[in-house]
């Protein structure tokens, strides 16, 4: 591990509460060094603290802008460890650390939030699915697939086509039929643990942010509709126009849910809309894509909320601050268009919030996003779509 | 010099806009390592800068934030050029440069936002006071003061008391008689530029930033009244309620004033009130405290309006994004109260954005500030006056 920026003497405080007993803990680690870590160190200004970053290269987009950065690999024990002594608190900005290295980051006394099982259901879709399933809560049907027969079990039960999901890290294969559903489980290979689902009728996807406290102490942030581009959340529509008894559910839930997987920081939880019903899709315990637009358009930032669960510091108003907000992701395309050189442009664009997150171009990758506020869903949705054009490009 | 981040290879791109055919500036340094400079810095990430800060000691609050750091002396023009060297642009967090150091640069071939020029306006009251008068412009009476006998006859016109105020930095005496004119410039000394000026009947204070760009395009902010507890702007309450005659013609002014000191960034006009009229008091070009409350209050902050301007880029909306936006400093008191420890008290408060520059606490010293929004201004000052007194110990 490479010390990129040694740390500061002074880069937080930890004392004694005389009144409340119990110690401020200030000094914050966050694992990753991408977008999420980026936006949540910045937030952390704010609030006076000098996050650290375990990054694994000096050009991820927090390292770029943190004074705090540390080099190394998240799934080594001793990096891992190393960044952790120096932290009175450690979060994450993705769930790629492997259960069994925060148990034993755990049991050396380092402070974790959320915790290894909170960060179980992120991590383990198969884990998720059947703990909520046995507490009766709405997940599509669903069966582990240990052998090809499993698959075909399942589909003379709940019919074709059948959905074939990773268990962990990214892989969905829609099986129309039995030659379908051998093909993808030859291309997922024996050492991918699978998860056969029913193919659901997909109207639309919500999601619901809860920022929460370790002793439970919860705000829930608006539901928003997420738009999916090869399986990113590529757009987010602040409110989600699905009325009042679906949204009061929605939050319901991912309030309730949070308590199940005694998240600390923001949970998202990703929902499907089905036949007028919603169905639980993914959790992740971290300032999530789908919560970007809450910088500008809402009362306090799912990245600062985080911080100050994480901190046990009292969380700030999730309310939104315009009738409307749209955030548009900016994905790197195969022109290698670089978004920093048409932010002029872009920022020509009346009220629109660009975001850069100082990456260099690639296809496929998250560069930055666009957030725009108004009163017209319709009206500040073109805003942001031509802002986000502009960015890569459309001008030229 | 001591290098204390060294420069990553990558912190920003130089490239030739191939449309508008100049080139587009992102390396963007920051003279400076106080409040203004971290908050700027802040700013910076969100448009995928990575802008490199000049600061004294690596406790200040900017260098506690910033990736990209060098140490060194604003006084010495060898630290000053080494740090233009890395940059597109070099803009500034104080005036405290000194005006050949900024011709010095200037003749190097370094860009400087504002230029040499727009600074001495807010370096010399004296001199900003002269050419704003030959230009009819509403300043208080006054004369350059080179002898005490100067002070006799300038009161012998305008009546006592009389205002000494130092040309350059900080020094200020109301004389009410020849006996206390004669301490005043016996304390002075003989080598401070003294200013006399005329005891103006100030009813409130109000202050006005105009963020302009080099080719002139402008945004004008919100008036707002400033309160000044021992000479420093403490309290900020948006919009001032001024009616809307002396909104306009403030706005104007500041507007003109902008053209005429030809301020590229932010600059702000400082104004006293008295007799009903609007009078000219300072300026400053720069991010200003004044201006802390745009964070969460206006459409664009100041922090990102500045850099935008700086780096010649579209400017964002300056409007008011709540009836009313109230900032209160936390300044640092004799008991050397640590806000940081005392943070969970303060952000219990409802809707209130605590700001903390990680600063170690000293008597007079600005630790942070704190902001709300609503409907109601006295409300709103209710809420952060509870706040920022929760941050200095009210509770304990």
């Amino acid at each position: 591990m490479i010390e990129a920026n040694p740390p500061r003497e002074v880069w937080g405080v930890m004392a004694d509460n005389p009144i409340l007993g119990r110690p401020l803990l200030s000094r914050v680690g966050m694992v990753g060094g991408g977008p999420v870590a980026r936006m949540t160190y910045q937030a952390g200004i704010g609030l006076g603290l000098s996050m650290r970053v375990l990054a694994e290269r000096p050009e991820d987009p927090a390292a770029l802008a943190a004074a705090g950065v540390e080099l190394g690999e998240p799934a080594g024990l001793a990096a891992l460890a190393r960044f952790a002594d120096g932290c009175d608190v450690v979060t994450f900005a993705h769930e790629m650390v492997a259960a069994d290295r925060l148990e034993q980051l755990v049991a050396r006394g380092h402070e974790l939030r959320p915790g290894p099982g909170a960060l179980l259901f992120a991590q383990d879709l198969r884990y998720q699915r059947e703990q909520f399933r046995v507490l009766r809560l709405p997940v599509p049907p669903h069966a582990p697939v240990a052998a090809i027969a499993d698959v075909e079990v399942f589909a003379h039960n709940h019919g074709w086509p059948v959905v074939l999901k990773a268990a962990r890290g990214r892989g969905i294969w829609i099986a129309r039929n039995a030659s379908n559903a051998a093909a993808a489980y030859a291309q997922a290979g024996p050492s991918m643990e699978l998860l056969a689902e029913a193919f659901v009728p997909i109207e639309r996807e919500v999601a619901v942010l809860v920022a929460r406290r370790p002793g439970g102490e919860s705000v829930v942030y608006p539901v928003v509709e997420t738009v999916r581009v090869d399986g990113m959340c590529r757009e987010v529509v602040a409110p989600a126009d699905i009325g009042p008894r679906l949204t009061s559910q929605a939050r319901e839930l991912a309030l309730r849910i949070a308590g199940i997987v005694d998240a600390v920081g923001i949970m998202a939880l990703e929902l499907f809309l089905a036949d007028g019903v919603l169905l639980i899709n993914r959790v992740k315990v971290r300032p999530h894509n789908s919560g970007h637009f809450s910088i500008e358009g809402c009362g306090t930032s799912q990245f600062e909320n985080h911080l100050r669960a994480v901190l046990d510091w009292p969380l700030g108003d999730s309310r939104l601050t315009a009738p409307a907000v749209v955030a548009l992701a900016v994905v790197g395309d195969e022109s290698l268009t670089d978004p920093r050189l048409n932010i002029r442009e872009a920022l020509a664009v009346p009220g629109v919030h660009v975001h850069l997150y100082g990456s260099e171009p690639a296809a496929g990758r998250w560069l930055g996003h666009v957030t725009a506020l108004g009163d017209d869903a319709a009206e500040v949705r073109a805003r942001v779509h031509r802002a986000a054009a502009m960015l890569l490009g459309a001008n030229r």
